[in-house]
């Protein structure tokens, strides 16, 4: 049996999920909205385990005040780079987890809806009752005649990739960090260097984590080899895509429609001129990709399950930081 | 070698993929522009073979100044109904054709995005730059914990299916004139009578060709039987589903979503309720899930081999009406 208090935020997580927890013997507490980083430290205090669904700030700050106590912060979701210190958490020997795979389904099938909509221009066609019979040129391909790049090739890159040549037979290129030689077999994917994709393909398909090391990481250099008339679909993190330079290819034609889902900054200078000067060819939601009931519900059920390994004294394999005993690239699956 | 006028309609079509047919020694002539039943009259005077990828009614009038000459209709496409009088053509001796199968990819691809599109409310969810993180019972489910309901398991239904099973896991139901036994095996499908499949369904998909027998099939009866928040896909043709019908079910909000592609006539008074009281819910494309470069290809090429085959008296697969020697529910591939 573990005593102590356990801190849940994110007001939808489900009481019922948090059951074997309380099972456990810890003492639930739920505060009812997004908490400051003063907040946050006075909950976390005599905290042994935070379940982190919400949209506060886990600071070296916040963390300090229950390093006596704290052994887990489990967050919910795979963007704990922004949400929670990480380094600091790793220094007082709090372990910090992560939901790596359990939006991959939701996120893959949403950028394969995403693809086709870009491919016919569904949403720019809607409302036409008639189309235009007279430009044959104007048609769109079918997907088994469209090349598609994926640039990263973790585990909803991998689901993507598959839905695409089994169900749908286009030409899918990928680059990775690291090659994915079975992969590549199995699925006939042709590895080429970023880019080389960025010149080959008619649709590039960006599914990287969003953090430093891949911040802007599809920049103006990037953006020049493309084509005129690319698709670019973005269902990753937007800081994967430097918007300066995205604009510039927008104004040039080579990229001839955007998809984001999550968009910059609500103050990006960059991101306002993109949404005024090219809003018909951007087709922007709000992070909506992940989140379905499964992938929220599984989630929350692994974010439990880390808990209770790390109570339990167990390693835990979705542990990230310096606890982290998994490759880098094996946890490439966000957004 | 004949001899003879081979009569093109369709200015879309590429001169290039008529070659074979000119070689066999016919004498191409294309008009430029629709032709009207007179024009239409004098162009055929004399003719062997007709082309049609135009959008001209072949009436019995029309068939019949060529009776002397004329041994095949090849239409480009699948709705030829609504085109070629093919009674007539039946008591003249005159072939038939169209070119089923054809779009089967590219209608299955766009109705799956479709299915995707209304699953997330993707459309909707446009330009909102930040989901409703409140509502977790607004969520979308994954498409692998939808019921999807397919009417109609011909060429097109069949690859939906595959599609929606093999790639996406989705629980699909059918109903179909008959039954498949080795593809609901194949599949996993479930076989349901049209009035508990409606009853069944998150989202109907409805897949039948478009003629006098499914005329309105989809009526108040059927549509009563919706639980509320049904989404229906309509891309075969509109008038499969009747639009009074239609009206009352998203009043009652039976259907929470409607798509699609090709609406009805213009001048339907159903239709222009339908668009000022629903619109926001409804999404009408103008008949563009077949109009792939590579589906259009494939329908020309088609439609020529048909005339190769019946002018060197060949039985041609593809021929239609009181010609044709596959079961009615083989060439169920609208639209």
């Amino acid at each position: 049996m573990t005593s102590g208090k356990l801190l849940v935020t994110g007001a939808w997580i489900d009481r019922a999920r948090l059951e074997s927890l309380e099972r456990l013997g810890l003492r639930l507490r739920r505060p009812s909205h997004v908490l400051t980083e003063e907040e946050l430290e006075h909950e976390l205090k005599g905290a042994v385990a935070y379940l982190h669904g919400g949209e506060e700030r886990a600071t070296a700050a916040a963390l300090l005040s229950a390093k006596e106590t704290l052994k887990v912060v489990a967050f919910v979701g795979v963007g704990y780079e922004s949400f929670v210190d990480v380094a600091a958490a790793d220094d007082l020997d709090i372990v910090v987890t992560s939901t790596p795979g359990a939006a991959r389904d939701s996120v893959a099938t949403f950028t394969v809806a995403q693809i086709i909509n870009t491919n016919w221009q569904i949403v720019q066609q809607l409302g036409n009752r008639y189309p235009d019979w007279d430009n044959p040129d104007e048609l769109p391909h079918e997907l088994s005649a469209r090349k598609i790049g994926i640039v990263g090739m973790g585990t909803i890159g991998t689901r993507i990739a598959e839905i695409l040549r089994q169900a749908f037979g286009a030409k899918v290129g990928y680059y990775s960090r690291t090659r994915k030689e079975i992969l590549e077999k199995e699925l006939d994917l042709e590895y080429q260097p970023l880019r080389e994709l960025v010149a080959w393909s008619d649709i590039l398909v960006v599914m990287v984590p969003g953090n430093e090391k891949t911040k802007y990481m599809i920049d103006a250099g990037i953006l020049a080899e493309a084509r005129k008339g690319t698709i670019l679909i973005n269902t990753a993190r937007p800081s994967v895509v430097d918007p300066e330079a995205l604009y510039t290819s927008m104004e040039e034609g080579r990229i001839s429609l955007a998809v984001f889902d999550g968009f910059y900054p609500k103050d990006s200078e960059a991101a306002a001129r993109l949404l005024e000067d090219f809003g018909g060819r951007l087709l922007v939601t709000g992070h909506i990709a992940s989140h379905t009931r499964e992938a929220m519900d599984r989630m929350v059920n692994q974010a439990v399950r880390s808990i209770e390994n790390v109570l339990n004294g167990l390693t835990d394999p979705y542990a990230v930081g310096a606890r982290s005993d998994r490759l880098p690239e094996a946890r490439e699956s966000s957004p």
